[in-house]
């Protein structure tokens, strides 16, 4: 499935989660992931952020089973393409 | 359909890219916006943020035609939801 996860998480964690979510998905701008992944590999990746986040910590994910039933655009510098290359 | 617009703007733009957003969308966390909209809605809203934005800023839409494809998860606080009473 294909899935959008972004986050919102005291400072002091927001490494620790960025780390974990590069180790599952793509990183594409600020506090967003994306990236196809297995039902498994995603409950895994959850449990293991679940672990890192606090009370006051948000996550969101977006789940779409079929990723043709998502299109994605992107208006002006794409920097998950720059970022490729730094 | 149902959109997913992220947005990574310079700082004097965020405002308003940010109020743009919130006359055709919800916002979700940080510099996520969500929800249901026309087409031609969209292509109003699209139009309005490319004459806001400059070079370098960027803009990411994530469009599912069948609002039912896609499934949103909450882990931690949910941070609209507050909003909503602020």
């Amino acid at each position: 499935m294909f899935v959008i996860i972004t986050y919102d998480v005291g400072e002091k964690r927001v490494g620790k989660v960025c780390k974990k979510l590069r180790e599952y998905l793509d990183w594409t701008q600020n506090s967003v992931f994306e990236g196809e992944i297995t039902k498994g590999k995603l409950s895994r990746c959850l449990a293991e952020l679940k672990s890192i986040m606090e009370v006051e910590d948000s996550l969101y994910l977006y789940k779409v089973e079929n990723p043709r039933a998502i299109k994605k655009e992107v208006y002006g510098t794409d920097k998950s393409f720059d970022q490729l290359f730094l």
